[in-house]
């Protein structure tokens, strides 16, 4: 029942004209890449097959229906009750795969009736992922590929499943951990957290430390003495705080410095602790910062471990520094031309709510009816749709490097590997190629036949699969700013049949 | 298990140091309002108490627990596995209040650990709720009080679950009908939809039709003769699409118009099928615009309506006209300053991914430990909490419009009606005001008290319950374009109180 009214109102209105069988191709595809770019990161099939899997109209459903439909015959409900996903035939690219505009990322064959039911869900279930995977590497390219990337966005997020999608596909994007503890634990994705301000600002001095030994040793004690050697003046319940998650994870200790003042108090209370638990035997692991200007306040904090660790000898240089706090692309671009000394990046709100372009512009149209090709046309030419039931190539070099993209009629036949294409732009006819590709690559897997489901992978696998993938496109094509268009080419054979169609479809207009 | 790891990793800190049953009070509130405006209808609350009815981990999630936090001891596991919301006392304001930056929204006051555990999943249900009333009453306020709004946005949403809750709380702000059958169902929402291009595509030509009589009379002839005498060169297979579909749904006919060519054919095509249904004894309903110029379209097609209800004496003058196609607050407000003819909106992904804010800042913060008010500092005012425990209350003149919210200690005496006031700003030293109000409203409810939960309005009475509290504020308070802001006021003990933390906890930094 995830999907819009319409569908059944069109199911009904194929089901009265007895049309409902007729076999139908869709193609799910977008016209215009997200966050002005020339890619995509394509995503969202574990859910497409588990959908399909379950595709199927309860009884309260169906009633519920009755309710809405009144003027239905009841012979439609009953039809309505009868099916499932067995009669299509479903290809997809897989999860993963760096993807552009007009591409028939699914295609969907089967009884009109039903492939049309699915049309709502199938983009629900496809549009977020596809865009929070793209949003992911997009930020993982603006740190670098040495910075450690993780998902914060649970509390900002659209939804507790807009949460749970951002966490998986982000991961798949190219980020390492999350903190949202469900999204981990169901996909294996590795956790990260430590603390908040609220647990600062909890402990309000040293008597609220009931436990403040490591190994028989008074950490609250070491601490002070390290704060009179090094002269700091710092907040007592900020320090109280530390010890007591010191103790509490003395393997794991990661502190939160801004509570009262970064450089002033959060830092040098750190160092304190860090200091203590050292010397009983145990590795500090760094600092967060949750406000400020993360590049001054990231190089600051660097030279304070430096100092310290040189004036103790100890290894305090390389300490991690976390930072968090409103992060986005723009951001991330902006501190590396600056430099700084951050290690691990925390970002939430914008990554999961996609703040740069919020939704994936998706759709899912009907090319082919009765073996028929179908176009829709429109006056805008980024909107007219590529009729037939089609296949899609990826075109290699020698260097292994991805020339092109070739969409093709379903019934021509495969281009072949170290031959001459001629390829065409879909739309415009100045636009012409000669390829010898080195690799010839199928982008479609078949995903669904009549009810047997492919083995999906899991996110990992398909974060490895992407990972492989993106080092084959152009990197000036997936840069953040400014990025190359990705060339998308039909066959000659597809080309004349599309303005065969179109001329046939739409006749020049008469302007009186 | 819908929340950060950190909770649990702070949890264990305290349970560790034997603070985990410390008494504390959290504030859910924000700083900011959305999309630049200077008001908030807060939601969420039944999926809140949901939470807290089922707030409890099982077997499984602790075993899981137990492989990522390798270091904590086992008292702990068990100790998490003991907890639910029983300890609990919460207040809130009611699901369609109008709320402003920094009123405790949710006051929440337990055990340290366990309302701390609990921060990121009340975040998660209330940011996006709220955010999506708020953005659904700007629609409404874009377009005027007098037209019919729709949500379609299910299959942009982010994630399933981000277009339930956009369907659900839509029409908490103000949205008449959703196309989203599920969210339909649940909330009982009136179901709006007909059909899409793909379905009008399907038909290539008048050998598609099968059954094309309505009592008896043959649709397709009689639309024909129309078409010759209003002298229209349409689509053929646009008009058997039409006819298919008004012989399924005489009685909701309502076309989708722009597959071909919006003025050229669907909206005389959709005439001729409605003279023809006309003749047979139906009301046909009205057209769909889903492409180019609205407020153009609309005003061409009510003048055909008008003409070709005219020529044959049938009331088509005011058929409905209803739009589509990337429709957001600017878009709404330019074309009622064009003027237009659209009766009806339908209005998806800008409303349900919040494109012009996609997150809302809600944050929870501890206000109050073991009696203890506790205060976050930071050099932005914007960010500094007020804190201990407080209420809140709305102050009304005689007109019964809302003068200001006044937040105060737990403890201090209810503001009396008709008695004068002295209240202040909450950072300002400079603004304070005497206040004589009429009516005195307390915004908080108890809505859990240690495992017993309030009884939750339905979204239909909150939809209500919003609708009577928005006419008690000032309309240039939420206006869409540079609103007033509203005015939250603190006791002057409050005051006082705050300030006095502020010095004690953050003396003067010395320069050097």
């Amino acid at each position: 029942m995830l999907t819009d009214l319409y569908q059944f109102t069109m199911c009904y209105a194929y089901w009265k004209n007895n049309h409902h069988n007729d076999i139908a191709t869709f193609d799910l595809f977008f016209r215009k890449c997200p966050f002005k770019g020339e890619y995509c990161i394509f995503a969202g099939l574990s859910e497409v097959v588990k959908l399909l899997k379950n595709f199927k109209y309860s009884e309260e459903e169906i009633n519920y229906l009755r309710t809405v439909m009144t003027d239905a015959e009841e012979g439609f409900f009953e039809y309505l009750a009868s099916i499932d996903a067995s009669s299509l035939q479903i290809y997809a690219v897989p999860d993963g795969t760096v993807v552009f505009p007009k591409e028939n990322l699914i295609r969907v064959e089967g009884p009109v009736a039903v492939a049309q039911l699915l049309e709502t869900t199938l983009l629900a279930l496809t549009n977020f992922p596809s865009l929070i995977a793209t949003n992911a590497y997009r930020h993982k390219r603006a740190t670098g590929p040495d910075k450690v990337l993780v998902e914060f966005g649970l509390r900002r997020a659209q939804g507790p499943d807009g949460a749970m999608t951002a966490s998986k596909y982000a991961y798949l994007g190219g980020f390492d951990m999350s903190s949202n503890m469900l999204a981990c634990m169901l996909n294996q994705i590795p956790p990260s957290g430590t603390h908040a301000h609220s647990y600062i600002s909890s402990y309000i001095g040293f008597e609220d430390l009931e436990f403040k030994q490591l190994k028989g040793k008074d950490v609250l004690e070491l601490a002070l003495k390290y704060r009179s050697e090094l002269g700091f003046f710092t907040n007592d319940g900020e320090l109280a705080a530390f010890i007591s998650y010191a103790v509490a994870f003395p393997n794991g200790f990661l502190a939160l410095v801004d509570t009262y003042d970064t450089l002033g108090s959060g830092v040098p209370n750190f160092l304190c602790v860090a200091l203590a638990i050292y010397e009983i035997g145990y590795k500090p692991i760094g600092i967060r910062l949750d406000s400020g200007d993360l590049s001054y306040l990231s190089k600051q904090t660097r030279q304070m471990f430096t100092r310290v660790g040189s004036k103790y000898s100890v290894p305090f240089e390389n300490l991690k520094i976390v930072a968090s706090n409103e992060l986005n692309e723009q951001v991330l671009r902006s501190l590396r031309e600056q430099g700084h000394e951050v290690d691990v990046f925390g970002i939430g709100t914008n990554l999961v709510t996609c703040q740069g372009q919020p939704a994936l512009g998706m759709v899912y149209k009907l090319v082919s009816i009765k073996n028929i090709p179908r176009i829709k046309l429109s006056n805008e030419k980024e909107k007219i749709t590529i009729p037939g039931k089609k296949k899609i190539y990826r075109l290699y070099n020698t260097e292994g490097i991805a020339i092109c993209d070739l969409l093709m009629g379903d019934s021509e036949p495969e281009p072949l590997e170290n031959q001459r294409i001629l390829v065409r732009h879909p739309f415009d006819e100045r636009k012409r190629m000669y390829v010898i590709p080195s690799r010839v690559e199928n982008l479609h897997k078949l995903i669904w036949n009549y009810g047997q489901a492919c083995n999906l992978p899991s996110v990992k696998e398909s974060r490895n699969y992407f990972e492989e993938k993106i080092s084959s496109i152009r990197r000036d094509i997936t840069r953040g700013l400014n990025p190359t268009p990705y060339k998308l080419s039909v066959s000659v054979e597809l080309y004349d049949f599309m303005n065969e169609l179109w001329n046939k479809e739409l006749p020049i207009p008469e302007v009186k």
